[in-house]
């Protein structure tokens, strides 16, 4: 059985995230969403939200070989006891390619049993990101066609500044 | 009468952003010079006084087709109130080409009507931010081939720590 | 009346320039798609017919202010003699806008008074060229999606080498 | 059984291009190591002698699930004739990444059903490509380095124009 | 007698680092590696530290034309102070070229005299950054391929927050 | 002594390069502008003329020690044995930056002793090439500002094919 892994902060999940879980389940045999636990840095959502938010889509997306964990340390260490053998990550562009190679070449230095694989963004969320996301629904912008449905209103709850 | 908005934090506006705001003068009937409402983030200089640094360097120029304005909530929402069907920036290099497609995409999603424009920075200036206006005027450093000659005094007044 | 030039080889066109000359038409009075003649390079499609297959789908997109026009010598001056203030490009991706910025910069430089923007290229047609209609045609793949369907005939003779 | 295919003209085969496979093999049940037929591209070496010196040096790997084929027409049919989910594709720099994803988008709308993954090279051939060694080669320079042992001699007496 | 500055924040100093300084050392009669004080940025280590960090590698390497220095004001006038008339910088990926490129075209402005030279970074450094070594000894991972063997212990000890 | 080579194809030599090999001549004690010897390539102009265009237009500038020379076989191998220790190139843009790096590493894989280095190219001449030269003079435009003015004539005579 082959397990890969799907990291990212997920703050919240985007419809291009989903995109990129759902191709990478028809990949490989097993798929870890793994969210990083990282004190140092200022997120939207709490571990436990953006966890729960995961669990919902993928479940509404009906994904059977997904699951969603969270990473505590190295991410290269956190592939080792899970058995992981590959990262997979979606590529946008090449702000986006320049730090996932830094942190890929760095991962197979601490791992080098571990790949890390790209796939690239559907072409048409190409520019979607979540902190778009957060800027548009803190204006007040319709975020519908960013977020997947099932958690559309509680992103827009917890986003959106304006009554 | 088709109107542009020239959009950008101006914190402060430099020989570069004036550059840019002049040609764009010349394609279209009238430019907002657009100054947007962001709390979140810090600036050196207020809303309102990048807006009085932006209306005096205008003034200076002679451009008569332009005006000053302050964005409150999503640019493309304020195009639509303004009747704008176009936004310029400026492009200099490639970091600035990723932001700013990803911000057109967004903008064109939100707002199909309105467009991105991007011309192309003039050489001479394709080296110059507002950032490194404040980092060169913080040490002391001279700023007047940066800044328009009308705010030099003003920028320098408030930048300079050194006495 | 403010005139704008599209320049491009359109070897074929394909809805990606298409895309790029009808928004540019709403932008300013009057656009010439203007084709190089460049005798030192090949082309799969002759001046003659590649300004023909523009001049169709122009007609079949009901663009009224757009004429389609062969440019002798240099653009700059082309853009001189014919009254043009502005040359719009459309952008897709990071080598584009390399060759695109240098040509603009040389441009400037041989005609201080013209302008080149840039127009970014919708999401969906990010990865579409001329070059890649050429290859995927000449396996016998389907361009249905690629070019506009009024020429689509016309081209799939001229590049399919198979029965 | 998921079956991957690995693309590339392979003239010559480098150890650069056999990280990427070995790797592969690693990551799919199936490697097929698509060599593509193109007519209008010259080659320094013949179809049957690319796919010879890969099967050679496939065979020296010890690579029991790679196997070496021909690929005419499309590479997004032949992926479905032969039941690949998944192209896989190493990125060195860039200018990989920008034609790469151009052509990954592409195959996407040719055939919905196919991914196109991308392994990083490793750091220390981040600089290899078959063109390079030609270069080097060719003005009588060592590639031991950069090609695998066992075909090193073979390429040094094709590609050498000295005696 | 040439001088040559290597500036940086050495934040801490990584093998990275060192290799440019070393091969810098062989072209230049002079190196002063500069430590730039800025008090509006966040550091791991204080400029003490990082100089005296500096000082161990440099003195264990046998370097014996390089000296470590603080940068008060700008680097441009500390240049000229110092009699030094070229800076060394190494050059890692896209990112580091535009930051780098913007920073030489300003010193050129501010100090004619004053020269950019970039070095391409070791392709087994290539991944390799100050913030990298941070984050992997801040999990408590292995940073001794990273930094240099000599100040190993000090930096786990400062920067490992495990027990 | 520190010997620096300056390699291009100076197809012809433009003032950016003059720029840059005067610029090296102050920072190294001698240095090679050297021509390679590709006859694989195409060239407007020989081998030969190219050496008499650098050599005139390195005369009129005063630069004392600098001298042309032709490679025959690889820049690392004819650097040994010249006794240079560093190559320098220009670097313009994105595209540039890749193709340099891919040569430097190769170049520091054979000759291990070999640096590169590269200097920013100035702001001003940051479109500049020579292809962009013969292009403009192919048309008979104005290429003044291009190439430096004591091989004006000879370059214009042989580039403009209208009378």
């Amino acid at each position: 059985m082959r397990t890969a892994i799907c990291p990212g902060s997920f703050d919240p999940v985007t419809i291009g995230h989903l995109d990129i879980i759902s191709r990478a389940s028809r990949l490989f045999d097993r798929i870890i969403v793994g969210v990083p636990v990282n004190p140092a840095k200022h997120f939207s959502f709490s571990v436990e939200e953006r966890m729960e938010l995961l669990r919902r889509v993928i479940e509404a997306e009906g994904l059977q070989n997904v699951e969603v964990d969270r990473v505590e340390g190295l991410l290269a260490d956190y592939a080792k006891r899970r058995g992981a053998m590959v990262i997979i990550k979606g590529l946008r562009a090449m702000s986006d390619f320049e730090y996932e190679f830094q942190q890929a070449l760095t991962n197979k230095k601490l791992n080098p049993e571990l790949e890390t694989m790209f796939l690239s963004t559907s072409a048409e969320n190409m520019f979607l990101s979540s902190s778009m996301v957060k800027q548009v629904a803190g204006f007040g912008g319709d975020i519908s066609h960013f977020v997947p449905p099932c958690i559309l209103d509680t992103i827009k709850d917890r986003l959106c500044k304006r009554p």
